[in-house]
């Protein structure tokens, strides 16, 4: 896809923001919003042992409150250092400037929706390879790609490529998810790479720390690995702190129980202690810590369902309200703040998640993992839950965590974190469109403009997946002046709906387009009139 | 997946209602409703050659309402010999008694709404093969899988196939739409045997007969192609009726003009003749026709929208305020009918589609291409569409006729067809759970029981696609002790959620739930409080 001519990376302004330009046979130009980073830039040379250039470092040392001790990590070096404290400072900073260009926005709107706890802007001070991006229901949905090794299978270089991939296609960050052995090498070898923020679960490397034996978790080992975490620079965590003690027991009579690995972790140490979680008790702890790095809370939703019989369940909501909680301390703290979300959920079901989240967490960003609407398709759940992704993110979800084709099976491989952050794509822009955003629109316009007019290789130019769109053709018709044709395989070339549309054009351009279009509302008048009269009347069908 | 012994074939009842039978590991059966045929029994014997065994003659005989001339096919020798008339009548029929085993639900209720016109029963008394289902808002959702040969590639033996792969995947109907050479032979080897109602878009076949030129064409020419195939016994037939010549100007400032075949080829006629529409002046012959043979009428939206940007347009709403017309007057002769809807259409305007179809056609069942929810992805539009037509069969369409990834850019194969229908059985099942359906959620249930057991083979076997499932799984632990498993291979067996989940239910058990409940309850009244409060006051995170 990068390597044809017709693509091309242009850096916008100051900042150079990046975007992908599309070169169209009609010498228009479309510029799209562009997540890959410098991978995809043929001016650009890109090695993975040495990472990425650090795009923000100059930014972060110019505003004068970090320090690293010994050329190590930053910190700051009094108060938070986080964009919601600048942004509620009045700052509109570097990183809100660059976010405004890639939204088309206005500076002043990113830093005030910032400052209302509306969007976050994940940017570890150790992460300035990062081209900083917003999470927010005023701005574009954006879609997270989860990689990561597993204690089964899989190595450092398949997930590092895994990320850039992900990020290829769309994901707008990605997060780490390791659990087996080799997760500090394995983020290192991710955030060093990385144009997009990079979340994780701090909780599953405390739980190797501890030899995989949940009921010996400490705040104290905790409390080290989110500090390792923070000095690598993992953009934001996700923190099960709402699974409190008095909720486990409201998942006993579910059909299927906890799923969320990081929920079930912390019940299961609940239990064994019958004390109330650490990261609870904790939280205020946590929120000195992260401010000092500008990390961004995700509170995890390790009480979500995982089944449709278990949706919108006591437990869930239970766990939400804590979760609204605790996202006003981590807000008093001047700590960004997302919240994660179901699950599985039927479609009947879905709108009351976003509202009452909406409701309880104050408009923090939410962050929803699908949802799937039906269980029965085991192998296709990036199509169940992509159902759930598109509603949701029209409802109000800021951000889609991807679900992939081997969810409940099997590891991702390689095509199916393609298939994962293509599906969610189309969620994200299906919601994008629901919600009006006029950028959306004009994809979809330049598009259908360029079906319309037989301009086959703009149409798959301007596809999520040009490849896809272009191999499809072939197999049908393969031959290079298909390509220019004016029909296609469907109809072929005796009949073709499109060209009738033409011929309408140049028809309605003679006759005048008002007359008939005053006939015609005419005819609907009387349509009308026939409906209100019952439908039951018989009217003569030969008016001339 | 029929070729395991754990899948069978069960015959309920009299009229043998056919079901799909599994057994599970704990022993329990679950049954499903199977679209099949019997190229799914073991214990029956098919041959292309021969044709399935004419089922419903001996019914259709015995109401002793219809005569061959010499043999030949089938026609009422008086009055209408539709469902719909026997159901005005208050008749049940056997195909009324079949449906309702197949749908569980009383035979009355099966008749009442046949007779309301909000379900019909496409059932030609010339395709005797077919397993009566029916399609209305209150029953199931159903999908149709389009097949069919084009001027440009494939063979009749490949669209056999496709019917007999669609169905046994899952397509309720299949619509032939052949457009090249061999149409009626085509059409033959599919309805005879094709275990589902058989739909048809006539105006293709008239086209050909007068060499593709659209303004050729004539009443005439088009009554001639009715007749046969309503003699070859065609289950429902779209007729773009309301495509009327005032609309047509309308379509003139679109982006993406007329996009329906037939619409394009009804609007070229009428701008050659300036005249009005032939189909709908003689809509009424048309009906007298349709009710000798009962088939049905799917009147076409030949004027629905290619492009987001199209769509809810003054053309589609005013050729839908014709098919209302239409439908009253379908009605009056006794003929079934239901009503075809786009197609491509934005997430927030879905709804005001069904809303005002409902309204202008007094609640004739809604048959809906997809909706694609954004024009940007051509490859993956089994997944735009599947979004869109998950959402509008929750909110009230009876069919959802399925889109392929190959959508736009050629013709479906194999392996698209069943991805096609796999995504929409997902779209309209889910649609069943949003709207309450007990047998699709016990269906789900049935699922994750098996799922939260670890019942590997049992989660494969009551997948949409168990073969998919199944191989997703051996990808990642091919090993068969996995299939037995209690862990995966996303977290490995050192830690397991589903495992966590068992022991809460240990421990609940132990400390009693009702205690538990009741804690976590004032925990959620408290927080309710705090948020009251406003969210801002700091609560001490430490309570013990």
């Amino acid at each position: 896809m990068v390597s044809d001519a017709r693509f091309s990376k242009v850096h916008i302004g100051d900042l150079r923001v990046p975007m992908r330009e599309i070169l169209l046979s009609n010498g228009e130009r479309v510029r799209l919003y562009d997540t890959s980073g410098p991978y995809t830039d043929r001016s650009a040379t890109t090695d993975l042992t040495q990472g990425l250039p650090p795009l923000r470092r100059e930014w972060i040392l110019a505003r004068g409150d970090v320090a690293a001790r010994d050329e190590g990590p930053l910190r700051a070096t009094g108060a938070p250092v986080t964009q919601l404290a600048y942004a509620r400072a009045g700052v509109i900073t570097r990183e809100m400037e660059f976010v405004a260009v890639r939204e088309g926005v206005p500076p002043e709107f990113v830093r005030d929706e910032v400052a209302a706890g509306r969007a976050i802007i994940p940017a570890n001070v150790n992460h300035p390879e990062t081209e900083p991006m917003i999470i927010g229901r005023n701005f574009l949905v954006k879609i997270n790609a989860n990689i990561g090794n597993s204690a089964v299978t899989s190595s450092i270089e398949e997930e590092v490529d895994k990320m850039t991939w992900a990020t290829r296609w769309g994901a707008d960050t990605v997060m780490d998810l390791s659990t087996g052995k080799d997760i500090h090498a394995t983020r290192e070898w991710i955030i060093r790479n990385s144009p997009v923020p990079v979340g994780t679960v701090p909780l599953y490397q405390a739980l190797e720390k501890v030899d995989g034996v949940a009921a010996d978790l400490s705040w104290e080992v905790y409390r080290d690995t989110l500090i390792e975490q923070c000095e690598q620079g993992v953009d934001y965590m996700t923190v099960h702190a709402g699974v409190r003690l008095a909720y486990v027991p409201l998942t006993a009579r579910r059909k299927t129980g906890i799923v969320s690995r990081g929920g079930s972790i912390m019940a299961a140490w609940c239990l064994a202690h019958h004390r109330e979680s650490f990261l609870y008790e904790h939280f205020a702890d946590m929120c000195e810590l992260l401010a000092a790095y500008d990390v961004a809370f995700s509170l995890g939703d390790g009480l979500r369902p995982g089944s449709i019989a278990d949706a919108n369940d006591e437990a869930q909501f239970a766990e939400l309200r804590t979760l609204g909680e605790l996202t006003a301390v981590a807000r008093d703290h001047g700590v960004q703040v997302m919240v994660e979300g179901p699950g599985h959920i039927p479609m009947h079901k879905i709108k009351e998640n976003v509202d009452l989240q909406r409701e309880l967490c104050d408009d923090a960003p939410f962050y929803t993992l699908g949802p799937l609407v039906t269980d029965i398709a085991p192998g296709y759940d990036h199509i169940t839950s992509g159902i759930g992704a598109a509603m949701i993110g029209w409802y109000g979800t800021a951000m889609l965590c991807y679900v992939t084709p081997k969810e409940h099976l099997g590891l991702p491989n390689r095509d199916d974190v393609k298939t994962g952050v293509i599906t969610y794509k189309i969620a994200a822009h299906a919601a994008d469109l629901a919600k009006g955003h006029p950028q959306a629109q004009a994809w979809d316009d330049a598009l259908s403009d360029a079906r319309f007019e037989f301009r086959w290789e703009d149409q798959f130019d301007l596809s999520l997946d040009p490849d896809t769109a272009r191999s499809f053709h072939d197999e049908t018709l393969p031959a290079a002046p298909a390509k220019t044709a004016h029909f296609c395989s469907m109809c072929g070339p005796k009949f073709c709906s499109m060209k009738i549309s033409h011929d309408v054009r140049r028809f309605a351009a003679e006759r005048g387009l008002a007359e008939s279009e005053a006939l015609a509302a005419g005819l609907a008048e009387k349509s009308a009139q026939f409906t209100e009269q019952g439908g039951r009347v018989y009217i003569p069908l030969t008016e001339s």
